[in-house]
C-alpha cells in the first residue's frame, strides 16, 4: 500500500476523498468550525461536488462518523407522528430507546458515547452536533416555546434526562433500568420530558 | 525495583498490599463478587486486619480507588440534612453538583465515568457499587416506600437523571446546562426526583 499516491479517480475514491477529509475537519475544528467549504478544500475538490454527494454539513457528519441514518432526519421524522398526540414525552422516550437499540445504530451510538467520555475533541463535535442539530429538531418538532435560551435549555433538560438514560441501560446496565421494558420507561420517563419542554419551570437568563 | 521480593514490613506496606489486592478482586470479580477475606488471602494478611485497617467493604473500595471520601457516608450525610425540608429534590441537586464539582472530587468523578465507558469490568464494578451503596443510600434515607423492586427502579430513576445531568454539564458541557447555576439547576430538576423517589408512577414487577 505504501507505494500509493492517492485516492483513485472514480467516484468512490473522491468521496472517501472527502469523508477522510471531514473527519479531518470535524475533529479539528468541531462540528459547528467545521465548513463545507474547507472540506472540500482540504480533499481537493469543488464545493459543490460535497453538497451533490452529501446534501447537508449534518448528512456529511452522518456519513463521516459511519452513523447508518442522518439522526435529526429519522428523530424528527418519528416525533412528527406523535406530537399532537397525548403523551409526547412517553412517545419520546419510545422513539430514542427504539433507535439506540436498534442493530444498526447500538454500536455507533456506543461508539459516540466512549469517544465524547474520552477525547476532548470528540466531547466537543458532540457537544456541538446535539446543540444544533439534534436539540434544534426537539425543539421545532415538540414546538417548544420561548426565547432562544429558554429553548435551548429546555431542550438540553430533555437531553440530560436521555443520556442519563442511555448511560443507565446500555453503559452501567443498571438492573433495575435494564431490565425494564422500553414501553415501561416510556411511561416513568414521559411526564419528566413533558415539563422540562412546556411545564412551569425557572429558566436562567 | 525488579530485585525487590515484596512489600516492606511495616504498616504502610501492608496497607499497600492489602489496596493492590483489591484494585485486582474489584477488578476480577465486581464489587458485588469481592470479598474481604479474599482480598486478605491474596494480601497474605489476616481478614481481621482488613477490617481493622478499612471498617466496611465499602470504605475499603474507596480507598483502593483513591476517593478522597467514602460516597455512601458523604450522600448520607448531605441527604439527612435536608430530607424533612420542603423541597427533597432540590437538595439532592444541590448535594450532588456540589460533591461533584468541589476540587477534590471532579477528577476522580470524571475518571469513574471513563474508566466505566471504556471497560466492561469497570462498568460493571461502578454499576454495583452504584446498586449496593449509592442507590440504598439515597433510597434509605429518602425514606422510598415499596417493595425492593420498587426501591430498586425509584433509585435507578434518580440516578439516570443524575449520571445524564453529570454527562451533560462536566462531559459533553452542553452550553445550557454547563452555565447554569448550581441552584437552577436544583429548581429545574428537583420535581423530577421527588416523582421519581415518591410521586404516581407505574413501577415494572
Amino acid at each position: 500500500m505504501t507505494g500509493r499516491t492517492g485516492r483513485r479517480a472514480g467516484e468512490s475514491g473522491t468521496s472517501e476523498a472527502i469523508l477522510e477529509a471531514a473527519r479531518t475537519q470535524f475533529a479539528e475544528h468541531g462540528y459547528h468550525g467545521a465548513t463545507i467549504r474547507a472540506i472540500a478544500g482540504k480533499a481537493g475538490v469543488d464545493p459543490a461536488l460535497v453538497h451533490h454527494f452529501y446534501g447537508t454539513k449534518e448528512a456529511l457528519f452522518a456519513a463521516a462518523m459511519q452513523l447508518p441514518i442522518v439522526p435529526s432526519q429519522v428523530l424528527g421524522a418519528a416525533l412528527e407522528v406523535g406530537r399532537d398526540g397525548p403523551a409526547l414525552g412517553e412517545h419520546i422516550v419510545r422513539t430514542a430507546l427504539t433507535l439506540w437499540e436498534s442493530d444498526e445504530l447500538k454500536a455507533t451510538f456506543l461508539g459516540l458515547i466512549k469517544s465524547a467520555v474520552t477525547s476532548e475533541s470528540a466531547a466537543v463535535m458532540l457537544r456541538e452536533f446535539l446543540a444544533e442539530s439534534i436539540l434544534g429538531t426537539i425543539a421545532r418538532v415538540t414546538r417548544v416555546s420561548g426565547s432562544p435560551a429558554e429553548v435551548q435549555y429546555r431542550a438540553a433538560m430533555v437531553a440530560s434526562q436521555m443520556i442519563g438514560l442511555a448511560m443507565a441501560r446500555l453503559v452501567l446496565k443498571l438492573p433495575a433500568i435494564a431490565d425494564a421494558s422500553i414501553d415501561e420507561l416510556a411511561r416513568s420517563i414521559g411526564p419528566t420530558l413533558e415539563r422540562y419542554l412546556s411545564g412551569e419551570m425557572d429558566v436562567p437568563d
